[in-house]
């Protein structure tokens, strides 16, 4: 209940701070027979590792993962498969200055009012290292979404006021600019847009788009547990994430339900939809047309600008904040909501398994 | 696990269709000893009851709930409370079409995927009527908040393209005007607005904003069940909402971060933010400031304009949706707002209680 | 976390007092397109109805059961059912006596240490009435299985000291003889021996045995959701049960492994055991032999015989409990032993529906 | 839902195989402000280490725990805390054998059901060293519960035939006798019988009682989370346990209410109970008293006398099982069992924490 669990059939347990021994997670739940090397994740893990690129902190972490249970003879055996990643780059002495002050937009304050007290090393457990545990286990949960031939596409939209133009979309740009914007001439002016904040001492924000094809209709539990609800939750309990839009969300509550509806029509002999306003659910449920959403995220709060304050004697004090900071989240964000995306659509599509009686019982007389 | 039940200890299950014999909830969780009688669920209820004014539904029902246990001698006794409202007013002849056919921007095609077929009447489970559960169950939530000095105010901030001026914020407007804005004037442009809108048999969106003062620092939990990620859970989950922000959440992605960063200062001998940016909450844990955040609702679905879709033999056709349907969602919503948000806060309150030994170990020394 | 919510996926919460003015249960989760009327349900309430012969508690209760919701045109829709059974015996008058004092062997002086106060009427949710809420879902989970071939089959082995004789064992004899007793012989002695003890004011416990058939090897999570467990769980849920075995499971306690292990062996080209000592379980798991396992049910501890007690006030008093009570709970009690096994095999059927990949791959692809 | 996941908020997830790389767990829900060291949790692996005399298996392991996570300057942070301990000594040659058939008693056929396939090394997930991540969880909530003034207690009451004698009880000889009996003449026979068990090439079961004292009243939950249930479930997870009773449970189930009844009495100025038949419960709800169950083991199914069985290819064959097993399971799985009891009754304290809306209220007016 501590918050560090998740999903309800492939259920998560993440653990581990900034600069502790290392940082993990547990899968438990994940189906048996499952071909899964270390390879497979790290591929993942190697999106949000640091020091990559200009953008990034220049922290260097290897950040390699390593398979401690589930997994025998090259498949998932359906037991908890364990997964650790060392903290190898630790500068501890960099943040003892913090440990006396709260740093503004940072959850220093907030875990000292929680629990007493708090590890100040780079974070702890607030930090944005503690989604390496997400990333390493939303990469065997894509895994087994592509078996199924659904594919998770996140990229970043937006980046300060820079947007990209849908025009220049080229996937492959994702994972080559340092933006992973798919637009290489946007990344090229958010990479100069940056450039700047970081001379003026500042950060900035951004927007991640994420789309996800594929999905088979009737996914998504009517009322509390609706598939936009649960990616509501996944994306906002990403650090500096502080909006979520479905589809045209934002943008629908302006508009006329002449405009907002789609409507349905016959397309090589399916029902479909001629346009995706909703952003691929009904009633939260998935409607067969590809998932839409974004996810709104705020600007690294660690600027070292001076900044005005309060140190834990209760004085105003004024700091400028040290230590190595990415002047923006974005970029190393986008891996993370692939995975949380993975994790909550593979749970929910488990859960489905049962929605329908006959699925049930043939489900049982077909596997005896 | 179908999706009705939400909650870790403050728990309910709720359940009931449109145009079935009752609608209900059973609250499994609430502490004992809280002075309860059906006007304090009866006040909430009456606020999303139909056929108040000209904006809803002239569909009449009375709403009238009944406590069927859980209370004893006027107050709860911590065993599971179950409330019902019985529907009066069904007139299940006008939906008789509807079973043949799926209506844009309804549930209609999703849980025939979902479950094979679907109870038509009114939307069945899909039908905004589902919110009496929610609301019902939030009173009593929102009850015991108050009675710790937190309160919850929802509103319309915008309908369509009127927004309120916060200039004209009056507290009790929000019960008084038929739009539930604050701002009696804005209120004035929206019902004219909507008018419009009717008269083109058309429909339209709006925002709601959220405020809860009052919650202590400390709740919610890191990691995965942040309350942003709570509070976004439970807006997304309400029907029509399509996009949720916490504090400046969207505009924050196109800020820097000494624009969105909130400094502290201490005021009255307290750590205090000297701006709410981030809504009330750092690193997904409250901070003791008040909790700001915006649930955007898209248009009713329900439009009396021709549109294209699909019926059950496959084939396209053109309908004009009839029955009783509001043009807008956003006033009725705004108490399902409020009801979900106590609903939340309240059970991440009662998780944080373990959170630090000494309060455990102290708890058992003072209660026995 | 009331604990009044059971099953993980086919997710129960039962509600209602002794003397409120019903007591239901909604259902989460049960798959849709089961043919349900309320004749499936009364067919259980009845086996539990009170009032049926001279071992049962003269209050007479018709225990009808209302279907509220979750069912259209005679199928369950896979949204929440709601059950209601309404209380019409009601003598509260009855039991103002014992709102001043704790009955030995009832719960009222822990309801009174954990919630302060308590609904003194009848036990209020302390009692045995609470269990309708059970078997009117139970009856539900049940009719899913036997639709997948699984039965389930509970019934009296022992009252008192008197045992039933394998020898003579005729199912039909469980629904006919006033003890449940598949033995008629045993029945009349156990009659005999009640009756006695009645005369001494006083009342006797019993073994309830149960098997399941056809139950699919494989269901039941290893580590702590074991097969095992999950029964051990569902019968000492039961107010009156106070022990549980799998299987030889005392018996093997004192066993040698050459006597407990089951040897395997082909039949009928199946890997088959040709004993069953573990009760129909290995590691925790299914494994195709028949469930069977016993619940050890205390006497009634409501007894006419004077009893040394306490008071609110804190004074030693001596009692003589009045009222309409049982010498016995375990007849009534059999049915709900089937109900309880029933909820937790078909929720870890529905769990298990994802252990294995290709399942899970092939369950999509074949349903779309 | 794999079923490695237990407790509601005080939440663990254990993981790792026999012979895998390592075992452990991740502790979601810890309180902050725990002193806490490796030598804690090891104190409680130590009772459970292999080889450490002559009743248990010559597989020599360190079984050191290292954390990971979650401990900061000495004490818990209120973040997941992990722990490791690395395998060792795993001889996975001596088990290619039994990769091609089903041992009997072993879950070697059912996780082959369950998964398609199956870690045979060491029997993987099903192995006794799964309890390592139990061990280490509940070390840490026994610790917890021990500052509250709460111990549990656990013993072995018997082995085959040999029953300790209550009049030769000592606390101290549970720790020291190789049998984990606190009757060090029982033990001394019980050795004598254990080396015979072996001799035949044979293994026997035993029954493990544990006591807890100073569990304040009123933890439980009414219904199905009732601590009696709950203590159930934990023991039947225990690989070899396959009965349990609370109190006098299996002989309440032959005598009358007047003799199982506790009567109260008041004693210096508290309401007690005379005896303890009940075993520290009312209603499933702790009642002040000490709690008093047993769990019966069964004997270790891997026996070295010939067995009948089935090989992979469906063929009957004879057996004799080869590798490094202990006679008896019962004396390393009294820590097992003290460890579980620690796990159920902190989470249940946990949950217990907002049954009365007057302890809610003083404990946020309390602690802000």
């Amino acid at each position: 209940m501590a918050g560090s669990t998740y999903g309800n059939i492939f259920k998560i347990s993440t653990w581990g701070e900034s600069h502790g021994k290392a940082l993990g997670v547990v899968i438990d739940g994940c189906p048996a027979g499952l071909p899964l090397c270390e390879e497979d994740i790290q591929l993942y893990l190697n999106r949000r590792k640091p020091g990559q690129n200009s953008l990034s902190t220049p922290r260097k972490e290897d950040d390699l993962v390593e398979i401690m249970s589930g997994v025998f003879e090259g498949k998932t055996t359906g037991t908890p498969i364990s997964l650790i990643v060392r903290n190898t780059s630790q500068k501890s002495a960099d943040y003892s200055e913090i440990a006396s002050y709260y740093r503004p937009g940072h959850a220093d304050y907030t875990f000292d009012e929680k629990y007493g007290f708090r590890d100040y090393r780079g974070g702890g457990r607030s930090s944005g290292r503690e989604t390496i545990g997400r990333v390493a286990a939303g990469a065997i949960a894509a895994k087994i979404l592509k078996e199924m031939g659904i594919e998770i596409c996140a990229y970043t939209e937006s980046i300060g006021p820079v947007q990209i133009n849908y025009e220049n979309f080229d996937k492959a740009n994702i994972l080559t600019t340092p933006t992973c914007m798919p637009d290489a001439a946007a990344s090229a002016d958010a990479e100069l847009y940056l450039k700047n904040c970081r001379e003026e001492l500042d950060s900035c924000g951004g927007v991640i788009a994420c789309t996800v094809t594929n999905v088979p209709a009737g996914i998504g539990e009517p009322v509390f547990d609706k598939l936009d609800a649960g990616l509501a939750k996944a994306m906002l309990s990403i650090g500096a994430v502080k909006a979520f839009e479905m589809g045209d969300g934002i943008a629908s509550a302006f508009q006329k339900g002449s405009q907002n509806n789609d409507a349905f029509k016959m397309i090589d002999g399916k029902v479909s939809k001629i346009t995706n306003h909703s952003g691929g659910t009904l009633g939260g449920i998935s409607d067969g047309s590809p998932l839409i959403f974004r996810a709104f995220v705020k600007p690294t709060p660690s600027i070292f600008k001076e900044q005005q304050t309060v140190n834990k004697s209760g004085e105003d004090i004024t700091v400028q904040i040290k230590g190595r900071h990415d002047p923006i989240i974005v970029p190393r964000a986008v891996v993370v909501v692939e995975c949380m995306t993975a994790l909550t659509i593979l749970d929910l599509m488990m859960v489905n398994m049962s929605s329908k009686l006959d699925s049930l019982i043939s489900f049982y007389k077909d596997n005896n």
